[in-house]
């Protein structure tokens, strides 16, 4: 089934059902929240089901759905991890200094713990000062039921309830010097928008081994950026890098757990933009290091007034989970 | 005033007004949960008030207070990021291995983003096994209401809302493999434990600066172990720490802010410890540096059975947030 949240007055939105073709959505009596769902999955779970069969059984049910309406489909959330899975994103980054991946990187995944007190709605604008480096990363995101300490990554699998698309935003000017400090990202990772719709994997046909085995498209103001496939070159599944987060401590329902950028290897600068026949990329900085590597980066970050598309379609090219869109806006604060 | 959160079936526990003498507690009609409150501050505080009123003119209103029934205030929250304001703690680890302070870090405090997708009870066991090297943190922490991106430091501190105590569960012999990938603490920082009670600042007469000026008191298997005054040798006020949190993002009501491990600065381990009369420590770790900087660390860190507990009195010695009490007990999974 599809879900999503509507904004309200109210900080978690109200959940709805959607249906399968984005067109109709349907609120749901008694189960107000998604993160209420989640808490409750098993007795939500089968009654969001009955109202999606409807949905889609009958074109008059429901009201219109808009996108635009939506918050991300958890407006909040109690955590937010990425992983980085895509290890050619993370041999870029490293071949463009001159440095060598660790062998360990193909076997402990990297994650960090992400801010998610508030999240940025999927058409909201990103607002940020030019300098700080703004750069999209396109990524895919699951939502998990409870996972307790020491779980398996089968079992982890297990408890996936819900995928999404993600832009986690990020400050690339603000990271060497943060990550200096040895503690991580904070400040160069500002809010991340998800899809208006989140999907449980059983409607997802290219859902196989914890992948979703579908390009991931995203365009910069109109123009195709990137079409990797996000099955291809994922170094560790989403049971991997949820039972990563669990090694210490339980994870509670609710848990977005990202796949870092989607990145697919590729020869070279030349062939590897979708102009010149390659799949593109899924956040600016990979395709500043491809110019790196070969000669000096000269593509910049993102402006002011510049607007990211997310999106993923399936095989008869339907979008799957709404469309993610951000423009980039300087920042106004009040006095 | 006081605020407690109750354990029941819900995830989120309910919210209870604390006598100030932790003795007697009461529930508020139409305010289930703390972080409803922290939501709509401007309409509850005014009504907890007054039940905190009532409880403390009237000794017959409410009814028992039991810390043992107690989850952490929040249960659950949104954000939860720690910082380490006390450099002195800092300098030991750095000057432990021959490394000296980064000028910077006296200027931009670090910070790391913590899971708080479930905290740990104040009275709850700490499960890990002995090898990951566990200790504890104790810290002070506050709440925050609503702060908007680029707050100054003054405003920032005016978004305080609630003050408690933290033991921020940390595992050692993980910390250096994690933090050399780069990405920050994950595994390392399993869950936090919060004291029983959250405070505002206008019931603390020790709170000035955005400091808390008394000492934290730590005892390890009933013996003395720490007792800094958290309002010494903090570099980093709570309103510079959250502004720091808020450069890039919004922050939403009910994100915690930690202080980091509170730390005194004290000459030589000779002297340091409360047997030799100094203030002792609120980390196992920082005696051990002390131990390294003269010889070799030796103390070991927690040990099954061992209990960690974490408390703060007034002028007139009475117990303000309640006491943190966690056992470390072994890792016992079902299959």
């Amino acid at each position: 089934m599809k879900l999503a949240t509507l904004k309200t007055h109210e900080r978690d939105g109200v959940l709805v059902v959607v249906s399968k073709d984005l067109q109709r959505c349907q609120k749901i009596a008694d189960i107000a929240t998604l993160q209420y769902a989640l808490d409750h999955w098993q007795d939500c779970a089968p009654k969001l089901q009955a109202v999606y069969d409807t949905l889609n059984a009958n074109e008059n049910t429901g009201e219109a759905f808009d996108e635009a309406a939506c918050h991300s489909p958890l407006p909040r959330a109690y955590q937010w991890a990425d992983g980085s899975a895509y290890i050619n994103h993370v041999e870029l980054v490293r071949k463009a200094r001159g440095a060598s991946v660790p062998e360990s990187f193909y076997e402990d995944p990297l994650m960090y713990q992400g801010g998610s007190d508030s999240f940025l709605a999927p058409h909201d604008d990103i607002t940020a000062h030019e300098d700080w480096g703004i750069d999209l990363e396109a990524e895919v995101a699951v939502i998990t039921g409870d996972v307790p300490l020491g779980a398996s990554a089968d079992e982890a699998a297990k408890a996936i309830r819900l995928v999404m698309l993600v832009n986690d935003v990020s400050l690339r000017n603000l990271i060497p010097d943060e990550l200096a400090k040895g503690f991580g990202f904070f400040q160069s990772k500002p809010a991340s928008a998800f899809s208006p719709v989140a999907v449980t994997p059983d409607e997802l046909t290219a859902w196989q081994g914890s992948k979703l085995h579908l390009p991931l498209v995203v365009h910069i103001n109109d123009k195709p950026f990137g079409k990797p496939n996000a099955g291809t070159d994922m170094t560790f599944d989403f049971g991997q890098l949820i039972a990563h987060a669990a090694k210490t401590r339980n994870l509670a329902a609710g848990t977005i757990i990202g796949s870092g950028t989607v990145s697919n290897k590729q020869d070279s600068l030349w062939g590897s933009s979708i102009e010149h026949g390659g799949v593109g990329y899924c956040c600016l900085a990979e395709l500043r290091m491809y110019e790196s590597i070969e000669s000096k980066a000269q593509t910049p970050f993102l402006k002011h007034g510049d607007t990211v598309r997310i999106e993923m379609f399936d095989e008869n090219h339907e979008n799957i989970f709404g469309t993610i869109k951000n423009t980039v806006n300087a920042i106004n604060r009040q006095a």
